[in-house]
């Protein structure tokens, strides 16, 4: 069966399971576990980072259980803690997995300007005293986009990783009192997001040029780019598949 | 001094200081304190109920320092918790009260709707899994609004208290996922927009009929009215005053 999850990240440590710590994987299998029966395990599409929120996460499960979707989401809606939810519930081919099969996964990360930091904002959105430069990230973000070695937006862990991705777009959008960056790419290293949306507001706020978008790409060096930005203001915000297999065109994730 | 204050009422007890609970009156208080060098008595348009927001409370407060109002919110927004901010500070004159000089004030109550409760809303709206009635209930809603005895509406403890007030407006508003019932009087008793949100409520979901609203204003007894509703779902969204004599016509606080 295929889930579309949805969840406030502040008070989790993350998608995966770790013993002693509230994480997302921990919850929506031991809920399901009560539902289906049996002790099962949820895969997702990735791990999310402690305090990253999902508004289309995707997981997938198998059981022996006959209960119909839409009877699995409701029944976990009931037992899920207020802060995570299923969206959505399909049942699903078992040749789909939601990591292997997914083919791009959409990211935002949220800004929120203004002059004092807004109290229903704080939770979902990093805090901005000025306005941004859209034109310069904008110009810095189509220098980012396409397939490269993305080593200068990794996580110091991942020295022996493949660190090759493709970027298939990077955009900067004004909300009413702020700005999202959406990234969208076929996958994403551990705070690479986090740090290309810390290189862009170094831009936007005329720290750096947009030329050291570039620079730094070409780098491959961690110590070259500005640091990650908190967790509080990322979403994953939908997954894509191409579903042909299962009889639907595409699909995605998204809210 | 007039400040117009917004706070998340979620982690408070209320506006009113309590020995040992966190209120926003104190946590206000005693980052002014530090500012103004002085202990100072920060007096609000009314008090908020326990878990209930402000996007627009004012509150005002006298005090010998001769800081200039930008000032005193900058100093204050850098020290204040991330759930209470000062959006809007400034001088005026001695005779102006937050209470006493108010004329109306106007709360919103929020209701999401959806199939299952959204992690994103859940703070902030009251979940209702079906579609309101809004014809109906803004029909309930015109039976309402006037100048009358709201003793049904009113939380039990106020027996004694005169409990006729004006009720300027009571507006439905359909929005993406849900509804805000907005409610404009003179002042309103403790419970009473969510009590009169909860008789809406029944309403819209066919609970009670339309002419149940007036039969139960007549009524003039709290146990004639369906309970109040929680919380978390409640705006004080903007207070108003008329400053004329302060060499402006009026002036609202909200968003």
């Amino acid at each position: 069966m295929r889930l579309v999850l949805q969840y406030d990240g502040s008070e989790f440590h993350g998608w995966q399971r770790q013993s002693d710590l509230r994480t997302i994987q921990a919850v929506v299998e031991d809920t399901l576990a009560t539902i289906v029966g049996e002790p099962t395990i949820v895969h997702a599409s990735g791990r999310t980072d402690a305090g990253v929120h999902a508004l289309g996460q995707v997981a997938h499960f198998e059981t022996t259980s006959r209960l119909p979707a839409e009877t699995v989401k409701r029944a976990m809606n009931a037992r899920l803690p207020h802060d995570v939810a299923v969206a959505r519930a399909f049942e699903s081919d078992t040749e789909f997995h939601a990591r292997f099969s997914a083919i791009r996964k959409t990211y935002c990360y949220q800004f929120h300007i203004g002059d004092y930091e807004h109290p229903f904002r704080r939770r979902y959105y990093l805090h901005q005293w000025r306005a941004l430069d859209l034109a310069a990230m904008r110009a810095a973000a189509s220098q980012l986009v396409g397939t490269h070695d993305f080593k200068s937006f990794a996580a110091q862990a991942v020295d022996r990783e493949d660190t090759v991705r493709t970027l298939y777009a990077l955009r900067v959008l004004r909300i009413r009192d702020g700005v999202r960056v959406f990234a969208t790419g076929s996958g994403f290293l551990q705070h690479m997001v986090r740090a290309l949306a810390g290189l862009l507001l170094k831009i936007g706020r005329h720290k750096l040029d947009i030329q050291d978008a570039g620079r730094i790409l070409a780098a491959k060096d961690r110590r070259e780019a500005p640091s990650a930005l908190p967790a509080h203001g990322l979403f994953l915000w939908k997954v894509d598949y191409v579903l042909r297999r299962f009889g639907v065109d595409s699909e995605s994730s998204g809210p």
